[in-house]
């Protein structure tokens, strides 16, 4: 493998590049200013003209100008900006107790036995945490703690958190992000190169091949973990059995399956609740968060209780925001906006509207090489050739920030950023994928 | 060293035993099994009967019968329970928009801006994250990416964090919870024991030595960290001289020093906004957490620009809930309640009462050997004899226990169980005090 490129340090997909603010606004160029003196360099924004929020309500973000920004790309405020319920179950429980979880309190309890009715399998307990990169975290060191082991295997470009844990298994943080030398990569199941038929079987002797390895070195396997729709390798939706036959050799080898949930759960597939329940696999753990408090800084681990048992009589898990009374309120709140406003049927009609426009637009645009994806998680692919099918990040950087210039947000994801990531809060209304659909054209139009 | 007390695995100061539940009310008995079996049992209650509670204000929990019990003890809600600036602000943005940090946001600057005007030293950045166990592990992850080096020392029972590299140097989960191959510990700086006289120097050899052995095992030394008050090794808040003399060491070494000021910081301590400001040390990296955003999940690494560059230029970071714009409204009515309050006055004031009234049941009950703490964070070191020094952790427990049963709480910390730990809301009045002092007499009296 040749070094990587040391013009891709740090680089990110759809990021702003701070070399260019020289071409915004003076008010923007002053916050981006202020912003890198204040926070330093490791945070970075999105779009070559960032966007400056002011409000937010259901899909729509606006900027100090009044200016309406639709919002298809954030999948935290899942339930939409602002839903009244959630910020009334929030300010309410705000007003009568927060406190932590070594106080006896029932609304943890009925939060926790309303979610675990979501899992079936063996998924019978549930810790929570404040982010997903908590939950990644403790789900790893809990599967460590089981095994003995610590192999961890992930995709390519797989993105699973920001601890020092988690980040080790991250590669889509970038080629000089130093992953663990316990971690092995598959490739993602890229649906659009390699063959359907028997790809779990492929997948599953990648996986079987790197558990020999890590295994010879000593390691051996702690957990393979992946989320079921391959976000960050550029978002595989389908097939859909591919996870069962790599969660045999997991378990031969005495490693555990970690689904993790953080972006493909709460309804976002449009097909089931979780997105692992698409590939009829039980997993061992099933790791959560972004959506879960539309917002709000919660997240969990969910496992079978074997798995735990050790874990809980050698040391203890104190989180001391994490299931708080109203982390357990926003995500109750949550929970029944998902069912009581029908999101998870919303999401897959919607998106099969997206994923239609866009399948419509590619019979113009030969630059479309596939659309993909389930519910409101969709990719849209762009090649220079559908015949070899090479990547385009160029055209889909224009997408990106073509669409932005007309006030619509989505991004890009993948090795080679060239996958549209349309992926809107789950309220998303067929007039809302028209005006997308709309502007989406415009842009191809003018390229 | 001995093999520890297989008695002693996941063992908790203060912690409910469960073999126990069968004394408990028939109410509470039911809510602690369904804990079990949706929680797990990785989760520890306080007390021998666990507290139910339904609502809270200011220094006062009530449980469903309506009864009131004084806090002396939780330090999340720092301004007390439900502050209605704090409630109000949060409530406010929530209806407002509720969005991460790659838009550009003005609220994060100001409060950054007004955040990092209270550090003073080359403290220029700061980045958030949700929890302090996230800001610890950025904060190490930092100090390697720019050290190359693995080794951390710490003090013998430290805690900083949950997630695999923080509990990895957080000894006091346990004996069983596994410390880091890269992990060197220090004695704690044990006021009661070892003498004032040239203590900054033998901390500082200490932490030498731990340097030389890192070094020879080719780890190095990334990073000291310890909090000023020395919480979980029995919170040590005189001399004030120590820390100066390890920073030197450690930079000798190349290694940063680390201040974790996610107990000790704003105000707590009532001498200066943050703990190692006591010790006159300026470190590389801050790190704070729980009081920040008054129970809101918030907390934060400050650092010296330089630490981050390389960090910034080589990967990111993106913490999906750190830093949002509710997190920072927030943390600015908390800062701004902190100063508007007079808090750090209010916890100077009022914690040299408390420590004034221990002082003096000390003259009739021999079993205090020494009580100490700076601000609202206070030990009470129970001892069997004053001569012997020896810890009497029984005592300690009956007086927690016996405390609770007269519906005040605190709990009771270091390595034998036998401080007790006061650590109140910084709006503790003194007749918050007064109540407080009179029932730990009274249990003196009936022990």
């Amino acid at each position: 493998m040749n070094a990587p490129d040391k013009g891709l340090r740090g680089k990110m997909v759809n990021a702003f590049d701070p070399a260019t603010a020289s071409g915004l606004k003076e008010s923007t160029r002053r916050l981006v200013e202020r912003r890198g003196k204040l926070l330093g360099p490791a945070y970075r924004l999105f779009y070559n003209d960032p966007v400056e929020v002011k409000s937010a309500k259901g899909v729509i973000l606006y900027d100090f100008d009044g200016k309406d920004y639709l919002d298809a790309y954030n999948n935290v405020v899942s339930v939409g900006h602002c839903h009244p319920r959630v910020v009334e179950a929030i300010s309410a429980q705000l007003r009568t107790v927060c406190t932590h979880t070594r106080y006896l309190q029932e609304g943890i309890l009925d939060y926790a036995e309303d979610l675990l009715s979501t899992f079936g399998g063996s998924i019978q307990h549930v810790m929570f945490t404040c982010t997903g990169s908590e939950a990644n975290d403790l789900a790893v060191r809990i599967a460590k703690h089981y095994t003995g082991k610590s192999g961890v295997i992930i995709t390519d470009e797989a993105y699973h958190g920001n601890s020092d844990l988690t980040s080790g298994f991250s590669p889509s943080l970038g080629a000089y992000s130093p992953l663990g030398t316990w971690v092995r990569r598959v490739p993602a199941p890229d649906s659009y190169r390699v063959p359907h038929e028997s790809m779990g079987r492929w997948m599953a002797d990648n996986v079987a091949a790197q558990i020999r390895d890590l295994e010879r070195r000593g390691e051996g396997l702690a957990a393979f973990i992946a989320d079921s729709i391959f976000s960050s390798d550029g978002i595989f939706a389908q097939p859909t059995d591919l996870l069962e036959p790599v969660k045999q050799v997991v378990h031969a080898a005495g490693g555990l399956f970690i689904a993790d949930e953080v972006q493909s759960g709460f309804a976002r597939t449009g097909d089931k609740m979780w997105g692992y329940q698409r590939h009829g696999v039980s997993p061992d753990i099933v790791t959560m968060g972004k959506p879960m408090g539309n917002g709000f800084p919660v997240a969990a681990v969910a496992l079978s209780p074997h798995i735990v048992q050790e874990f809980g009589r050698d040391t203890r898990y104190f989180n001391t925001f994490g299931g708080n009374t109203v982390a357990m309120a926003a995500a109750q709140a949550v929970l029944d906006v998902i069912r009581d406003e029908g999101l998870l049927e919303n999401a897959a009609r919607v998106g099969l509207a997206i994923q239609a426009g866009f399948k419509d637009l590619a019979k113009q645009y030969e630059q479309i090489g596939d659309v993909r994806g389930s519910g409101l998680y969709i990719g849209v692919e762009l090649v220079k050739s559908r015949t070899t099918k090479e990547p385009d990040a160029k055209t889909a950087a224009a997408l990106v920030n073509g669409l932005r210039a007309r006030r619509v947000l989505i991004s890009a994801t993948g090795l080679h950023a060239n996958t549209l990531k349309i992926r809107p809060p789950l309220v998303f209304s067929e007039s809302d994928a028209d005006r997308l659909l709309t502007e989406a054209r415009d842009v191809f139009r003018s390229l």
